[in-house]
């Protein structure tokens, strides 16, 4: 759970027939202290049986991303574009992946949840269904034999308007979460994924509860 | 690279076609000061490009271990038992292999060499080939378009003997190495792994080059 407007809605999901219990990474993500502090909030707000929370350091010493090294600029959106933006995090998903299948193996717990998006996001590879498919081959064959985990991911054909309402129609705290790239006081509103969210929020006629520096109009210009 | 016979000989093997960036991770287990300095001897030895040591300190966290909870004590070696051993750290080599793909698509690699080894082995779930290949798509699958990574498992298939022998034909440095689960200052000689290892160094008729507490006859008596 990054503290971010998907993993939100996602908890949301699972919790409306399980205890969840929460992962969260810091991998030297530009905006690691506000994504932690909203873990918690949201930990607390779910009622999370447990939680985790892990320090992957790495991810800086390998690079590659400008969320993970400041001298990679973050471009400002362009959601014509269908480039992979220089956000991916080579293979990151796995990382969280991995975490929780070892988590979950040892707390008994039968099912991971992860809010990827496909059908509407910015392109990263590991948002990609059949990588889902694949990693759940993954921990079938590298778990014990009576183990049974399987990877959830509810929101991934769902585009980001039908998130909104999802996490509208189950209350979800999306006031406590943050998804902007930037580290500022408010979030940029211009950056992949400030955008991607005003867009859903305007489409669906709703204000974003969250405070922005700048309010560009998605719906409309897109 | 964990610093084991198993790596040693993997990389020595890798070396033998192109430069090696050698990665090793510190997970709280009970050897991991012992593991890093047999893996920068042995990156010294072996050339290495490129070293990347990483901390994964929430394998201690998750527990369900003996090799992570010292509050679980490591058996001795039962090498009829079919039971995964208690050594097992739930779904570890993928935590390893995503490690090495976020790298190897920054650094441009091509290929993950990992020493796992499933014919005779203590059985770990993540040592199976059919574990790798499902983890070859998850990587296909999760990437760039333009990345193309496979994972290389030279020695899945060989018995330890076989390993003994290969090493030795490649002048591997088992003298740098360390395979003891127990973190003592001489290797106890009993644990699986020293077990396994011993074995096959009596099969091959030559001396393992490390010191030993103890040193029972694996060969004759298995």
């Amino acid at each position: 759970m990054s503290g971010g407007m998907d993993s939100c809605v996602t908890a949301a999901i699972a919790r409306q027939t399980a205890e969840i219990a929460v992962l969260h990474a810091s991998y030297g993500q530009r905006t690691e202290r506000k994504e932690l502090q909203c873990f918690h909030a949201l930990a607390d707000r779910f009622g999370a049986w447990k939680r985790l929370e892990v320090r992957l350091d790495h991810f800086r010493a390998i690079g590659g991303s400008s969320l993970t090294d400041s001298s990679i600029p973050i471009r400002d959106a362009d959601l014509t574009n269908p480039d992979i933006p220089n956000t991916y995090v080579p293979f990151r998903n796995a990382h969280f992946l991995s975490i929780a299948t070892s988590w979950a193996e040892v707390l008994g717990a039968t099912k991971i949840f992860i809010g990827a998006v496909w059908e509407d996001s910015s392109g990263y590879p590991d948002c990609r269904p059949e990588y889902y498919e694949a990693f759940n081959k993954v921990i079938r064959a590298g778990t014990r034999p009576t183990t049974h985990i399987t990877i959830e991911t509810p929101l991934i054909h769902l585009s980001k308007l039908d998130i909104v309402k999802k996490g509208l129609e189950l209350d979800a705290p999306f006031h406590l979460t943050w998804s902007c790239y930037r580290d500022s006081e408010a979030a940029c509103g211009v950056c992949d994924s400030c955008a991607l969210r005003l867009r859903a929020f305007q489409q669906a006629h709703v204000e974003d509860p969250i405070a922005y520096a700048n309010k560009p109009e998605y719906a409309r210009i897109m």
